[in-house]
């Protein structure tokens, strides 16, 4: 038998390990882990809570199954790896995230995740060996958690999580410092970056759309040339808490009638600027009112303001020329703005080889696909920052997500893995 | 001894009284209910809460030190009773609310619970005996609690309280009729009111005008004439919750961007409505946002609406007329309104039998007073539709209520007590 399997050829072997992928388990632990959410507002699981825990126990056990060691790094990120052939050789990492906005998350990250332990899996069944080790990760934190910080995990795994970030407090007084480590992280070793360049020898990331286009154009597969750029503020817009019934409206500092024209203004702005070339959205998707009470004036409103662009120049202006049009307006009303820029996520051009690569295989493979940017940011706009990176999107329905329609069929999914396991056996053949 | 006291003259009686009433005890008593808030959000006392049940002990406490006997209705109001003199005589209420909302209300209530209080003592121990019974009465919730019901237990009290709005429930599941008997009240007796037509000989409310005009025009003293009715309403803005990344502009439902359009247009049309003769404010106190994450599109707003005038007219055509005007923008923006009406307090007319009893024993002590109307809501507004009613009211600085800074002087506070102290002697003796 030894001399059998030694004697196969590289294409039996790839072969072997495609027949061993298995698109009804990926299916049952996509549909498993979903399930894994607040009962009473699906599909909700959000990073830190009892619930995520909860669920990584399950997926770290489903790693074990897939022949993968498991472990969480510093990050507080959960890591399973494979060995690779070569002595030495540096890791090939894909993966995402388990974590989930509110409301919206079915197949958004956990796809990337459970996808990347059934690629384990089938390697396993076959005895696959690639060359480099394979770790399928589960980042910590890729939505932003209530602290505001998105991609904390992939953050701290490339020395992007700054020790202000690492402070910042939740509504329980808890910092971020402390809910990593309380996840198993060990957060005072993140004041320098897990991995240095090199350190990786690539990364790739399955993903779901969350947009229309390869819905509208037909395509299975994605081959996703680069991520927008994100920036976020927090504003306040500040007023004067009174008696709603004995406040007469011309002495009123109304700081929500202040806010609902920021938000307005904001609408036509990002509305204004997009076109063909320049694509454009800007969200206020946060808000809150002190002292939200029907009978007293709101005397405070903070919310969130989140700008993405794949231009620089947009990045750069977007909020000033918000904020300049509407301040003196607020300013007629009594009311002062705050603003304050919370993260600044730049552009990212992606590696053209992994790029091409994910084409190449999807050709193979006998799928159309095409190249697209994401107006989404991933983890692995960081991990683009240290090593050679790629993402494959596959479709979901009518471009939905962050939602509890958010939908994708089991056909799209598989497509998406054999596409990216015939793209890391690519990638690990390849010299970067 | 008793002979001597037998012979007192009224006027002796009625200084005897005047001169037990202790300012610095009135102060010292509002200064120690104040306290009872939430540390970090002074001066929160919310209906319902354990702190506003322990402010309710120490308040019965000081109850029983003034000579009155403590129960609590079935309605959940605290009262504290002093026998009259007359058998069979009706009696004379007087009292108001100690819970707060949101970061307000270190004197807005609890002045009128605690004047009462200072009432009965200083009676207590000038041996001044009434007519009638007087009972000081601490209204439940006042404010409007959680569930958007204001004046919970005065409308109890006159009948007011529907089945509707007793099968209320907060966000933990907790209806109002289970939180009423949680503070002792039997809500299962609420189905018929508490006191009938002519049940009560008169009732008279001391509070903070938490409004500017008497600290504008100079008065001590306000006689109240009549309320503004309150209307209230929850609008919520349905669109679709997307990915805030990949949502173009053009074809996103942002239910945050159509509520900001309703805010502004409330905010304006208010304002022109409002004129010399019809007072008219109205705010959009209370939103929040779903999912409320800063990288997805608002799916849906909810907020809390409430217009308050003096004219009927206005009242029942204001949310019409708002509703009209924006629903073709939100139509075109692919938002749905839906509003519902919560309650509807009409305008009230108060007893000008009474109103000038107050006029004129702020005249005898030497107080500049005047007539005004209330632009607040106050339990006066039901007892008035069983009972002669009227109320006081005394400064409160700059007019602001329902915040942190909202106060008056102990001076102040003393002139609103003697004038109730002289106006309840009066009414004692008044056959309506």
């Amino acid at each position: 038998m030894n001399q059998v399997a030694h004697n196969k050829t590289d294409v039996e072997k790839i072969e072997n390990a495609f027949q061993a992928l298995d698109k009804k388990r990926l299916w049952q632990r996509l549909e498993t882990l979903s399930t894994y959410t607040e009962p009473a507002r699906p599909w909700t699981r959000r990073a830190f809570s009892p619930l995520f825990s909860e669920a990584r126990q399950w997926l770290a056990q489903q790693m074990r199954a897939a022949g993968l060691v498991v472990r969480i790094d510093s990050a507080g990120n959960l890591i399973g790896r494979r060995e690779g052939k070569r002595l030495g050789a540096k890791p090939i990492m894909t993966g995402s995230h388990s974590d989930t906005v509110f409301d919206g998350g079915r197949y958004d990250g956990i796809l990337g995740v459970v996808a990347g332990i059934e690629l384990a899996h089938a390697l396993a069944d076959s005895a696959y060996e690639l060359e480099h080790p394979l770790e399928v990760v589960d980042f910590l934190s890729e939505e932003p958690c209530d602290r505001g910080i998105s991609c904390v995990g992939s953050r701290a795994m490339v020395g992007a999580l700054t020790p202000a970030m690492l402070a910042l407090m939740d509504s329980d007084g808890v910092s971020l410092a402390q809910a990593i480590d309380q996840v198993g992280g060990l957060s005072h070793e993140l004041s320098s970056a897990l991995y240095q360049k090199g350190d990786i020898h690539a990364f790739i990331e399955l993903h779901i759309e969350q947009g229309p286009v390869l819905e509208n154009k037909g395509m299975a597969i994605g081959a996703v040339t680069d991520l927008v750029g994100v920036r976020s503020y927090t504003l306040t817009v500040l007023g004067r808490p009174d008696h709603a019934g004995t406040t007469p409206m011309d002495i009123r500092q109304d700081a929500l009638v202040g806010a609902a024209l920021l938000i307005q203004q904001n609408f036509q702005q990002a509305a204004r600027l997009n076109t063909s070339q320049c694509y454009v959205v800007a969200t206020v998707g946060c808000a809150s009112v002190l002292p939200n009470s029907s009978n007293a004036v709101p005397g405070r409103v903070e919310m969130t303001l989140e700008v993405r662009s794949n231009q620089l120049a947009i990045l750069e202006g977007y909020g000033d020329e918000l904020f300049d049009t509407v301040r003196e307006e607020l300013q007629a009303l009594g009311l002062r703005l705050h603003t304050e820029s919370i993260s600044y996520g730049l552009p990212r051009h992606f590696s053209d080889a992994i790029v091409e690569i994910i084409e190449q295989s999807s050709y193979c493979l006998g799928y159309e696909s095409m190249r697209l940017p994401s107006g989404a940011g991933h983890d692995a706009a960081y991990l683009s920052d240290i090593a050679p990176t790629a993402m494959i999107f596959v479709p979901c329905l009518q471009g939905r997500s962050h939602c509890p329609e958010e939908a994708t069929t089991a056909d799209q999914a598989f497509a998406g893995l054999k596409v990216l396991m015939r793209s890391i056996m690519a990638v690990d053949k390849h010299v970067f």
